[in-house]
């Protein structure tokens, strides 16, 4: 397994219109994308911050994960994203090692990335994305 | 407000002899340092993945930060860090702007950074230090 850097970190917000100005006039990051990515129920806000992303991550239905993450723990860090080369062949390294995956293969993420999801349990609680830009 | 990258992630584990093999032999990252910080009374170990850092914290004491935060959210990302140049008129700048602080003024943390926490209740959730390296 080969990470190169933190792609991005996730964070849970309640509302992006409230979250967004924070982060743009009080830590000086520049909103540069809004996106929704319907499949997992999210409106996201994209900043960048040296060679990662911080992504702000809206539930848009009661249903999402980060409407649950926000219930359970209350709004802050939900995941964080390591870039990869070889989503596929690393996916299958870990789970010959016995780690759980949330997903076995990649799906499309928001940035038209691969991505795919370490299950916490196997991860000492921390949400871990594998991501690959597929343009590279 | 300049910053200027992640400079490492805090991330609250249970035990760093159950968590260190995991990063080594299934992420593949190195941890190249193990230090106790007994002002936070936490033993942290560090990787490097890209410009951030990763640092696995366990508490030393049930008392500490780390041990609290397992006790309420479980073990996963406790924090995040950004480097920041001038880290006082950063701070000065924050606590103008009505941001509540943690500390006013920096003080010593991990690696000789000059380091300060700013409170998550201003920060929609997200435990936020700011660090400079003196040396630089």
């Amino acid at each position: 397994m080969k990470l190169t850097h933190i792609e991005h970190l996730g964070i849970a917000v309640k509302s992006l219109d409230e979250a967004i100005p924070f982060y743009e006039n009080t830590l000086g990051l520049k909103c540069y994308a809004i996106e929704e990515v319907a499949e997992q129920k999210v409106r996201t806000a994209f900043f960048k911050v040296g060679q990662t992303k911080i992504e702000l991550l809206e539930a848009t239905d009661p249903e999402s994960a980060i409407a649950k993450f926000i219930d359970k723990k209350g709004e802050g860090i939900q995941h964080v994203a390591f870039a990869v080369e070889g989503l596929q062949e690393n996916l299958d390294e870990l789970a010959a090692k016995g780690v759980r995956l949330i997903d076995a293969q990649p799906r499309k993420g928001a940035e038209g990335l691969n991505i795919a999801f370490v299950h916490p349990k196997s991860t000492f609680g921390v949400l871990t994305e594998l991501c690959e830009n597929p343009n590279k």
